[in-house]
């Protein structure tokens, strides 16, 4: 089975996500300069996601480029991925609006922590529908990336009940750490 | 005539279909936990249509991975059945306002029954497009799923208006009946 | 110059245009029988810009399929049609709203004109790009279907002002002469 | 690393970000040519950006057609063009809503300018990334577009304080100079 139909559906799918949240910064009623920095939470809000979903979808191209073949669970897997992507317009506009509310800061960490789970699980997935894919398997076999983070969000839940502020620092952190397509993957290509 | 482009074509809808639902988990007002739990209906529901279209996505795939050709019927039942699919938004919307009451859930499964169709009539005319392609007919030839999940949306619709979370039920053990790719199509590429 | 990115972005832009017409079905306002009927009049409308867009889509795969190269002209061209496409959506859900009023009606037909039109010029655009490519210039310069619904078009816009239905009959009538792809080419192609 | 899997997302994100502007052109109440003719600045300012966004996808169409190689690099530079790209909706918006006022004119501007940055970048990692690519290297070492329609943003911007319609009159200037798809590197290739 082709993985392109696969790749192609996913770039649809993360492409509406990353741009439907832009949908979110309503255009404000007059035009004084008051009105436009009132936005200015909701415009980081969709920085730091905009930043999340190119992350993913960077990853998921250098993953999905180092396995040559895909079967129905990692069909399915990669659908359980786009779910908990779609859900990120959502938390992000709610943080937006609410930025020094603790449930919505919270709640964003409780939908990365299911992205990353599902990346986790596609990831499994691949490696077990290619068992002799060494490119893959290796790299993937040393991942601690997908770990750090989920202990971060894992961490930044709770913590946006205590001070928001770190919530958003481990947030932030996260993306930093993700920030770089996986080094490994390439490295195992070149050599 | 190729059938990439009605590949890209039809991944592009579907993703479009599958991702708009998710602009109608409307941003609550105020940050609390109460109004969270308010759009749990309206989330469940976009679950449920979720892994409907997903359901469509990974068949749509399957069967067209089999088909060597297609031609211009083959287009207009394809824009058939995704004109079915771009109602499931509407429907999954208006039954997440309206959970316990039953013309929403009944049309819900009458959305479904030409969804269903429309797929059964796509499958005819890849067949008659490619008449001695054993491994599309054969394998389609022993279709019983769609008929079945016909029979279930039918007795779904009335259904409704006796018990509706009885018609639920249905639609859950329907997704479930369609949810793993068709693996006689699989198992037929195979031998 | 490759021809596939310029049919990946059409696809993505049509795909587009078809899908957020729906989201102008607004649900209604409670679970009556009376509130779904209400919505019958925006509901054809967009059975019927579904109906033309799926033409569209058709007849450019069509027409793209019979030519080998493409240029800048070209990719302008195709800009030009997706501008004029883009805007069907809006008169699509003026006139569900407006059914009987002439102006919505007539402004319906004024955009069908120029997107047949921005269609003309593509063709052109296509076969001075393709000078000798045969399939495509004899198919295409038969070509009627195009110069007949302009005819239809500019007919239905005064009409709308006289006769709102007779304009409704002109649009689905030009429907019906578009409605099957351009058997002239595949005919080309199989001689 | 393949480039097609880039070209598709960005064919995707471009296509969503040219399609959404026009759902804001909001259907008017009423049927009158008077309610018709309010939506004059609105459309006229989304034919503008329509224009922009053509024009970015043409130039990033034949920049991407001249390299043959990606990288890590290149996927952020791309991504960080469509951030600023997916702000031309909401300026656009704004501008419509507001066409005599100073702030959104030149924050329409403003964003041109990051956008136009943005595509610099991405130039400068596409040539680094195919260091001896002469098709690329040689046309883009004469590019003088970019730094032409920067300075004509820096202009408009301070202008839209002292004369809104001059600030106008730059940006369709700019559009003009874009307007082409880049000979020189077509040139290069015929050559």
């Amino acid at each position: 089975m082709g993985k392109n139909r696969l790749e192609a559906f996913s770039d649809g799918v993360i492409a509406i996500i990353i741009t439907i949240m832009v949908l979110e910064l309503k255009v404000p009623h007059g035009a004084s300069l008051a009105a436009l920095v009132e936005l200015t939470p909701v415009f980081l809000g969709y920085v730091l996601s905009f930043v999340y979903v190119g992350i993913y979808w960077n990853n998921h191209h250098h993953m999905l480029h180092a396995s040559a073949r895909v079967n129905g669970n990692v069909l399915w897997a990669n659908l359980h991925l786009l779910f908990w992507l779609s859900l990120i317009p959502f938390t992000t506009t709610w943080v937006g609006e609410n930025v020094m509310a603790p449930l919505p800061v919270a709640l964003y960490g409780v939908v990365l922590s299911f992205a990353a789970v599902a990346y986790y699980i596609l990831e499994k997935c691949l490696i077990s529908c290619n068992p002799s894919d060494h490119i893959l398997a290796n790299a993937v076999g040393k991942e601690y990336k997908g770990a750090v983070s989920v202990v971060l969000y894992l961490l930044a839940i709770p913590l946006a009940y205590v001070h928001v502020y770190a919530a958003y620092a481990l947030y932030i952190i996260c993306a930093g750490v993700w920030f770089l397509p996986d080094r490994r993957i390439e490295a195992q290509m070149r050599s």
